[in-house]
């Protein structure tokens, strides 16, 4: 039987998280309607019941409409819910996160990057879904090929080291690093490709074909 | 603004494990409405907006109705959605896990306790949802301190040992798995009891304070 009370509202909301100056950054729209109209927050919106497919269908609607550009990868982060999260009644908001690169948001004018230690004040319970997404992201990134997802196809070591660093918000000791990310075959040598500069030339990596899925791989 | 468009169904399902002789079960409640009338389900219902806080109070809510007891702990595994999961339309449901001892589910009539890996064919996309929980089961299982739930409160090592290796279905050697569950101070040894048997007596331990969270402790 099909229930005869009244249904909650259901949103999807979205923790896109990026490197900006090397330091983690969240991006965030500004509201373009009530309530909390103008005021930055996470992307998010309803699902459209005739248009999307899933949840996770509607979060990439949602990250098109609103940043303008395709989401590869979105993990389901936690479904937040209940009568006061947002003053249009019970809600239930399926959250997703991404990490993605910078150059992304390059292309559009309607969101801004910034970083999540200096976060203005958030509407609806959006601080909880930020405190969770970084909770989760820095859990994850050290096991993950996720951070790696950040670089340009072409990187050094060294910059893969310090997206993992960024990423975590913590040192990571370079030998063990090194070690670790070689012996999970997630990134590969580009043959007789380096990166020239003060130093001696780095050789230059790019992502394996095991890599491709940054949730599911482990490092 | 309100949404002028019409929401998807929101409800909660849950997958209940427990141990019924040594082999890990799933407990399944007859539908007492269509669709699926009289069919063997996991316990799930609609989310009642007058009266649940949250999707968690939502799914307690239902377990006490379906099932008879409180669940002490619930953990959120994942949220499904589309318009063919279930059908009466468009649909959200919040799944959530726990792991329980079967002398809860012994006070009732209305729950079948059904090994895992013998169920019968499961209406909407349950199928789905049961093998994401017993993947995450056992992903969690290994390295919290889950599993000792389903004991008593006094138990052996050797009980302790064997109920871990049920719920994740794998041997481990007894030895190390001794030695990272003392090292992770989650049991503790009650001064001065025993249990006797054909062996030697065998010390009794009990849940530290410090296992009383189940999915935060990790072992």
């Amino acid at each position: 039987m099909e229930p005869t009370y009244p249904q909650p509202l259901v949103m999807v909301d979205t923790a896109l998280f990026t490197i900006r100056e090397e330091r983690l950054c969240l991006i965030l729209t500004r509201r373009r309607e009530p309530p909390f109209e103008g005021v930055l927050a996470l992307p998010g919106g309803f699902v459209h019941v005739q248009e999307d497919a899933d949840t996770e269908m509607a979060a990439r609607r949602v990250i098109r409409s609103k940043i303008g550009f395709d989401a590869r990868y979105l993990e389901q982060l936690f479904t937040f819910s209940g009568p006061a999260r947002d003053p249009r009644g019970w809600s239930v908001s399926v959250a997703y996160y991404a990490l993605i690169p910078l150059t992304l948001l390059d292309q559009s004018q309607a969101a801004e990057a910034l970083p999540v230690d200096a976060l203005p004040p958030l509407p609806f319970d959006h601080p909880q879904i930020v405190a969770r997404a970084v909770e989760r992201l820095r859990g994850k990134a050290t096991y993950s090929s996720l951070p790696a997802f950040l670089l340009p196809g072409e990187f050094t070591m060294n910059d893969l080291h310090r997206i993992y660093e960024q990423t975590i918000g913590a040192r990571l000791d370079k030998a063990s690093f090194r070690h670790k990310i070689l012996e999970q075959d997630i990134i590969e040598p580009i043959p007789n490709r380096f990166r020239v500069g003060a130093h001696r030339p780095a050789q230059l990596y790019r992502l394996s074909s095991k890599a491709l899925t940054p949730f599911e791989r482990k490092i």
